[in-house]
């Protein structure tokens, strides 16, 4: 039967299951993706796991999130990573190397591999034929540890491409079409392949845009094939060995279909704060701007920066307006330093950073309250820029550029025809600079085993982590709305996340953005408590921390209409209860402080899908189900991942000994 | 009679007094420089003052401090200034535009001219043939409002440079030296003016090095002549017109005279915590580092970044050090790209930053607790770099660059020998790279008075402060040792700064560096509390937020053995009375939580320079004297310059008032 690529890269790691929708299955990993604000958990975890040296093909810790270090913490962090890289055979990317995704790709990518990486943008690399995956931490330190990953199988989305796309418009407008017509949710539980003749207009780079963003959708991942283009960027990389075909056959079919005409598309934009909120720029065009950003994992590449600096040159940015230019990776840096494009963009009026994730992640470059930042990056969920009341839009740098020459929300071809200025061809550059010096590589086995990692006064151990208990009496302490991202359950930002490597420094963070009293109500209430939430609960990044704070807090159980898969998959690795309802119309039901009541939990879970729950303050019930694995049930019953594995791991101790007394005679 | 260049720019600005050393003196000011992190309180004070429209040549508030955004308030704060700046009549250097005193000095500073700043590196200017003083804000804002500066009139100090630097010294090596032999207190009360034939070998940004770091001798400024190293400069920024000689006439004499060989110099540390810890890099060698940081103010010259380059070119920083590279202007980053030095730097290692303060004043890159951090910045006092226990070293590029690449503090004269470097002549361009696009000009008075500055939520008032009441019965909070610098009085860093423009809440990060306790005593402390000091007390930066934030908690008396000049007076302009001890061997008599008693303040500060305070808890008495001239007298017992003002103008209003009265025949 002919394939898909999707399905042949799930189908050549298969190690477990039946690739039928919805079925758990087990994929082997052969490369893992780190970056600093997940990492420091990650390294915790492996050192809960006893881990010696990896067992992966590649696994590469990036430094790309924390970098501004306004206190030690940071630096601190840095070393710990850095040393723990070399004691358990990690690749260690210094702080200012680069974003991982585009680094990742540019050094590592290759097609046919599976990743999963602690960053939900991981699916990036589904530009190159890889299968990449965000997950969370803990199964990215079992994947290193050499557990393969396990998912529902999911349905496989079609989008065919065609024609080619117009001037002015570029693949971020081809993912902002996407999202325009399928929502923050419209890829949950779907891998998106994108196929068709449209595909040769596109480069390897212009497809990680869209497939980083396809995170943005909810997807488990995005992929494209791997054909002339991604052969074409890894020779530019000096890694053309690294290049294996890897497309559909011919007539492969998908669960569900879908067709983009490039030729149709126009130059759109996401209003605030949702990155689904899309519309045609000339919608909104004339809006006041006071901040226009370049740069991030969502539009990553030398053209994208290359582009705007064109556009730019002999220009001047307006005067109301801060323009910053976030590099990407030192290699792209180096590469538009000696295109030129660097000094237009200096001249231009930009200020340059560091090649990072920064204001991506509210890492800096936070705008102030309700004036509009124009940005390239890949989400706008509400604070997430560190300004609380923010308005941030996302855009092609086509029309970030052409926004900050005029200081209003304007369509690049308007601005064009106004300059008189035709689109510009580029010349790139035929090689790409490639520099590894700020790649540290893994140390042989015999040093590593003597490194000892370097713990900064801010680094704690994993808060311990008890038994589901089979009774839950609690009252809800916060009942929220659809798509609550979590960036709202755990804030990023330059305050919060210097104590990522401090869960209960962390927890008093915990959903301040949605209600500043939860981390106090939620210590006060000290028998535990649950979260009502509603369709798409736990959306946007992969950080586990959103499932350990609230626990660490007290949360036991999180009831909602639909979960994202990521942030679930953390719920029942760090032990919280999650559920949904079976008829939606129950959420609204249920009130703040209303005491919720489940029984028998250890025997229901272990036997069936379905809970009943009662309102003891309302005096009614109403039906949940849990969807969650047999596997992920024990999980959950253990307190989490790390204590189930810990007591399977003193049951075998157990076994062994009881083994060597019966062997003895002793017992019988 | 032959004239010094001091001398000459203080003759030809004198409005009042005599330029007798220690005699008050008011001098006609011509330019002002601002910047962000002090010049909100200056458009507050300019607002508090009822200014209409600048009347100095040129004023520039430079936007360098607080560039990190990492929440809303400091883009908040940027368009307030930018707003007020419309509205006075002020130039506005944006966000990213560059350091306040390169720049300056690139593209508004004149020989022969006056200048103040609100920032105690202002002197930089000095390198031009200027009289370029730092003062508090309150200071700048009058200058720009047209008063004249009142101060003392210093001592020149005349150092006389022979001979010609070493290969592998450089300017910063010559600043070093004058702290090694002179130490932090070394310059108080004194101008220091270099001549003599070794300045033919020291460029105009060479000069700004050692006129920038007078600043931590204590001096009131640094001068050079304007001779044709000044001219070339000009010319390379397109300014030859600008030029005018301004040299010391033959036989020219000085109060205090010294001499440095330059080719005696050897590369130079100062150790941590105090610019004063100098010794040959020789001395401490081999100390491992694990950051390195070239720029700021202190070294901001193509030369100082191309040298560096040019050091790592083709090479690799160590692997366990993160440098980081802070471009000063975007000038300089334009011409630093143009020469090929930008990519020599991220080819080797290089984090490059945004055009700013940035570590210099603790806005990121603070280091790892207890790590060694090499600066080529200006100040290394404690904590200053964010990190509290922080352990930094100041010293050249050369040793910047040679320690980033082995690893430990190395002596670039070892390292070239080790690696069989000759010492790199380079290419500089005959002209600057020059732009004006983040230079928002002044606009006309007609629109500018329509201009209302926007205020974010984040940006408070002025608070108001009572008189000095006649007596103060007070506790001692606080009994500290010598170099009480303004970063541990009031800290920089990332997480005070942003609150510089809310005195309320500034307020509560107040000596905490030195005494956590300290606000919450200080606020528990209803009848006003007394600080003791030992020497040189408030010294380092301009800040007047120093004196406002303990004031704003209480302070009523400051006892010290001496005083840092720029402290001392932001004490007087907001109503805090400072005073010396006749024999500084009674600080040692007093203790935290001793109750002092002073009476009859009023009539004795206007008589006499002498006061007695008894120590109630002893039993003991002791002297002290004010120094304060008249003028100060009266602005400390109106409770600050600012009540002084509007007293003054209430009372010229009542005498114009009676003036009427009289002449219509109602009063005689």
């Amino acid at each position: 039967m002919p394939d898909n690529v999707a399905r042949k890269l799930i189908g050549s790691h298969l190690e477990h299951g039946e690739m039928t929708a919805g079925e758990e299955i087990a994929i082997r990993i052969d490369q893992t993706l780190t970056q600093d604000a997940t990492g420091t958990l990650v390294m915790q975890e492996l050192e809960a796991l006893d881990l010696d040296r990896a067992r992966t093909e590649v696994s590469v810790q990036y430094v790309d999130h924390n970098l501004l270090q306004t206190d030690e913490k940071n630096a601190e962090d840095h070393e710990y990573l850095r040393t723990a890289c070399l004691r358990f055979g990690l690749w260690f990317s210094k702080p200012g190397n680069g974003v991982s995704h585009p680094t990742h790709m540019q050094r590592f990518g290759a097609p046919g591999k599976t990743m999963v990486g602690s960053d939900s943008h991981t699916p990036a690399a589904g530009s190159l034929g890889m299968l990449a995956i965000g997950v969370g931490g803990l199964e990215v330190a079992l994947a290193i540890a050499g557990h393969p990953l396990n998912i529902r199988m999911p349905e496989i989305w079609g989008v065919r491409l065609e024609g080619e796309l117009p001037e002015w418009c570029s693949a971020k407008d081809v993912i902002l079409e996407m999202l325009r017509r399928h929502d923050v949710k419209g890829g949950v539980n779907r891998i998106i392949e994108y196929h068709g003749p449209g595909l040769a207009s596109l480069t390897a780079m212009d497809r990680h845009v869209i497939a980083n963003m396809g995170a943005e959708l909810g997807a488990t991942t995005s992929v494209f094939p791997s054909d002339d283009e991604v052969r074409d960027f890894l020779r530019a990389e000096g890694r053309e060995d690294d290049w294996t075909e890897l497309l559909a056959d011919d007539g492969a079919e998908y669960d569900i279909s879908d067709t983009i005409d490039l030729s149709e598309i126009e130059p759109l934009i996401a209003k605030p704060s949702s990155p689904g909120n899309v519309v045609p720029v000339r919608e909104v065009a004339g809006e006041e701007i006071s901040q226009v950003v370049i740069g991030s994992s969502a539009n990553p590449g030398l053209r994208d920066f290359a582009i705007a600096a064109a556009m730019i040159d002999g220009r001047q940015t307006a005067p109301e307006v801060s323009f910053d230019v976030n590099p990407t990776s030192r290699e792209i840096l180096a590469d538009l330093t000696k295109m030129g494009s660097t000094t237009q963009l200096v001249i231009g009026g930009a200020r340059i950073h560091q090649a990072g994730c920064m204001g991506c992640i509210g890492m800096g470059q936070a705008p102030a309250t309700g004036r509009n930042s124009l940005r390239t990056m890949p989400r706008n969920f509400p604070g997430r820029s560190g300004t609380r009341e923010d308005s941030v839009w996302l855009c092609s740098p086509e029309t970030a550029a052409a926004s900050a020459l005029t200081g209003h929300i304007t369509d690049p071809r308007d601005w064009a025809a106004d300059v008189g200025m035709t689109y510009p061809h580029l010349d790139f550059p035929q090689e790409h600079s490639i520099n590894t010096a700020m790649l540290v590589e893994p140390i042989v086995a015999e040093a590593a085993a003597k490194v000892e990692p370097v713990k900064g006064p801010n680094i704690s151990s994993l808060p311990e982590l008890d038994e589901l208990p089979d009774v839950i009496e609690a009252p809800v302490l916060l009942t929220v709305g659809d798509n609550i991202s979590t960036d709202e359950i755990s804030p990023a930002g330059a305050r919060a996340l210097p104590f990522r490597s401090n869960i209960p420094k962390l927890a008093q963070f915990s959903f301040t953005q949605v209600d500043e009293t939860y981390p106090e109500r939620a210590a006060a209430a000290e028998g535990g408590h649950i979260i009502v939430g509603g369709e798409n609960y736990g959306q946007g990044s992969s950080r586990e921390h959103a499932a350990i704070a609230p626990r660490h807090l007290g949360l036991r159980m999180v009831i909602a209409k639909s979960f994202a898969r990521i942030h679930w998959q953390n719920l029942a690795n760090f032990g919280v209860l999650a559920v949904e309802f079976d008829d939606p119309a129950d959420h609204d039901t249920i009130e703040q402080d209303d005491v919720l009541k489940v029984t028998d939990l250890r025997a229901s879970l272990e036997s069936k899908d379905e809970l009943t729950i009662e309102n003891v303050t309302k005096g009614t019930t109403f039906g949940v189900r849990h969807r969650l694995s047999q596997r992920q049930v024990a999980d959950v019953l253990a307190g989490g991942l790390i204590p189930r594995l810990a007591a399977d791991a003193e049951s075998d101790v157990q076994e062994a000994k009881e083994t060597v007394l019966q062997d003895s005679g002793e017992i019988s």
